[in-house]
């Protein structure tokens, strides 16, 4: 078994190759590589490439992920699935204002070289740390071709394929140039009717899934590694006030209904209550006023609510107070409230039993495992409905995700290194992992 | 001398004649008439018919203001000026969410019969009513060619040819079209150069101005007129407040710096002091969270301030106060506050003693009179820098104005006809009017 020194030249070898698959990008000023898309080819090839030097058997299948086995000590052994995405946000024009659909910080041009591909350069380096030994069980090592949601603007097309979940529905749907998946997939050289062979086979005994946190609470609590134990639920709503636009000269303030007040003070009062309850992160990104001028009282006010935690029970209570409270600042106003769901999503726990097998290999590496929640959605959220699922998170210098400057520190990817080969080592002893039966 | 009832019938008229104008539009669909545009001369040609059938002079100035004389007792008799602006507010597009030239009341396409409309014509309805006889002053009624300042984004173009405040900077201001105000003059075929001998005569005692009020106090306190004593001032402000935009579900809540909850609780503060401070109205119209993402925490906020009041001083130290508290509610949650200046305009009096002489006009007419300020800007506000200038308002049912919905009862009407002859009959009679040097 190698140290943590013993990581760390890999370590840098991780940091090198998910920098040079940031260069295959769709624009020559930075990153952005979408689903299916050229430079999609070049980063498979590349990553094919360091596959196959370590013994891997690589496949692209029919949705696009790439996919590299590793053989177990015996033909018929089970295998884990470790991975990531590989695709990247792209360009600050793909921001909705109302949908939302991703996931960024900021009005970046460009995507950072490690959000979902350091989860596949790590599970490579792991296999290659492996140095042709073999396991009790085989490691599929899987690069998923979609998970942000930016071309089709539905997010894990990547993911779903494995979980049989990619219908005509979605074959159908179309980019912004016209394109549907279908399409999209044919041009990349593959067969949409094959998709579903892209299902994970049924001797899979768990999924593994290494990702930067995009959030500062690693950083703050000075932990390189944290280990997830669920993905947070979310809902994301649009709420409309409407009182009367006025003249803003004219109109004393006693004869009032202005609705940008009263959304004023229900931004504050969403606020308040994520603040005081444990977990709850809540959010009002997006607001809007009209006639939106200085000189009128507004008498219409847009704003959406973004409402997360780990319990169902626990989001779904404090939504249900966010809806009430509209409600009433919008009675004592004079002013209407209505709102629509745009987005309902539960939470979805991790395996217990891997989570704490990652807890023990954290240890191992001298790492205080401090349990999280996820505040943001990832492949093993949707790989979950099939497989046990788990996630560890890589502190993220800064909390700064979807961003040129998105980094890491190389300790750290040293230390995820150990704690992902304390893991096997712990794995391939584990009778009780090893009888586990297959949901796929 | 007609009693109310005998106004009723001028009051028909009246109501009519400012419907009829309002067909002279630039939009089959509505009304909608800006400066020097083509029916504009149209309806200078149904104005300057009825002046003249009423034994008025009728001219049109350089500056397009539409100027109509009817003489006094003898040739070297003083005269008095009335009127307001013909111009009309136009569609929904030139709402200026920054700027707010238009002092537009919702999103409407077309304008009202009635805003400026109804002073001229109610002007031209007085003189009407002497059937011929003479005052001891003549009578210049004046249909001032520009106030809502839709075609160059400056408002009052009209008074400021007379006061003398049309400069070349001015002149040379384009519309949106490329068309600057001195070729709008050349094209409507007058003389830009002339625009001089635009100014009032050194023979004018005051100014009156007929308006409807555009807001709710007088309808909310049952009364069908009400007497201007200030024109407010106003200031106009955009504050910029700069957080940090993060990701709505990585980020806790204790490690925001979320500049759109910044903006809200200062929005509510500029609703809670104005809502405690006699005579202030202030209003925030205009905000916009960026990036504006559904799932962002805003890292920055922009939203606008307008604060009015009569008193220079109690306007001056509300806005201090907001400023404070901007201020100190960036400082408490790590947001970075800043702010500059759009329009800052002092409050103008009304000349004391036209209005008291309106008050007893009232009296006489049966209206129990309310001094009141105008929230909003006149062109009579221009007209003080010169002459005594004074104004009264007739309710506004709704308070709805700029919009087609705008409206005026027609016994208001009658009763501002009545109100405005017992106030030429008062002034005739008053040495110390008669008396009066002229500043102009």
């Amino acid at each position: 078994m190698q140290t943590t020194s013993g990581f760390a030249n890999l370590a840098e070898e991780v940091i090198a190759r998910c920098r040079k698959l940031a260069s295959f990008s769709e624009d020559a000023g930075g990153t952005r590589r979408t689903f299916l898309s050229a430079p999609m080819r070049d980063c498979h090839r590349e990553v094919s490439s360091w596959m196959k030097a370590f013994g891997m058997t690589v496949w692209v299948d029919a949705a696009g992920n790439l996919r590299g086995y590793y053989p177990g000590t015996s033909a018929g052994a089970p295998r884990i699935l470790m991975g990531s995405h590989l695709d990247t946000v792209p360009n600050a024009g793909a921001f909705d204002g109302i949908l939302g659909v991703v996931l960024a910080v900021g009005l970046v041009e460009y995507a950072g070289a490690f959000d979902g591909i350091l989860g596949v350069v790590l599970a490579v380096g792991l296999v290659e740390s492996l140095e042709g030994r073999k396991l009790p069980f085989g490691i599929e090592v899987v690069g998923l071709s979609e998970e942000e949601g930016v071309r089709f603007g539905v997010p894990f097309i990547g993911s779903r394929a494995l979980v049989g979940r990619v219908n005509e529905e979605l074959l159908g749907r179309k980019d912004r140039h016209g394109v549907s998946v279908r399409k999209a997939i044919e041009d990349f050289g593959l067969n949409p009717n094959e998709i579903s062979k892209s299902a994970l086979s049924d001797d899979i005994l768990g999924y593994i899934e290494f990702h930067i946190e995009q959030g500062p609470v690693l950083e703050n609590l000075g932990r390189p590694l944290g280990v997830v134990e669920a993905i947070v639920g979310q809902n994301r709503l649009e709420f409309i006030f409407s009182g009367q636009a006025n003249h803003a000269g004219t109109t004393p303030m006693k004869l009032r209904h202005d609705a940008l007040a009263a959304a004023a003070e229900w931004i504050l009062a969403v606020e308040k209550l994520a603040q005081r309850a444990l977990g709850i992160v809540a959010t009002v990104g997006f607001v809007e006023a009209k006639p939106g001028a200085t000189n009128v009282i507004a008498g219409e006010a847009r704003a959406t609510l973004d409402i997360r935690h780990a319990s169902d029970r626990a989001r779904t209570e404090a939504l249900d107070e966010l809806i009430r409270q509209a409600e009433s600042i919008g009675a004592q106003r004079g002013v209407t409230e209505k709102w629509r769901t745009l987005l309902a999503q539960h939470a979805v726990a991790m395996d217990p039993f891997l989570t704490e097998q990652i807890e023990q290999a954290m240890q191992k590496t001298g790492c205080e495992p401090h349990r999280m929640a996820s505040g943001a959605g990832h492949d093993a959220m949707i790989l979950a409905e099939k497989i046990p699922a788990a996630m560890i998170f890589l502190r993220t210098p800064g909390g700064i995700s979807h961003d040129p400057a998105e980094s890491v520190h190389l300790d750290d990817v040293a230390k995820a290194l150990e704690c992902g080969r304390h893991l096997l080592t712990q794995l391939a002893a584990s009778r009780e992992f090893l009888g586990r039966t297959c949901r796929a």
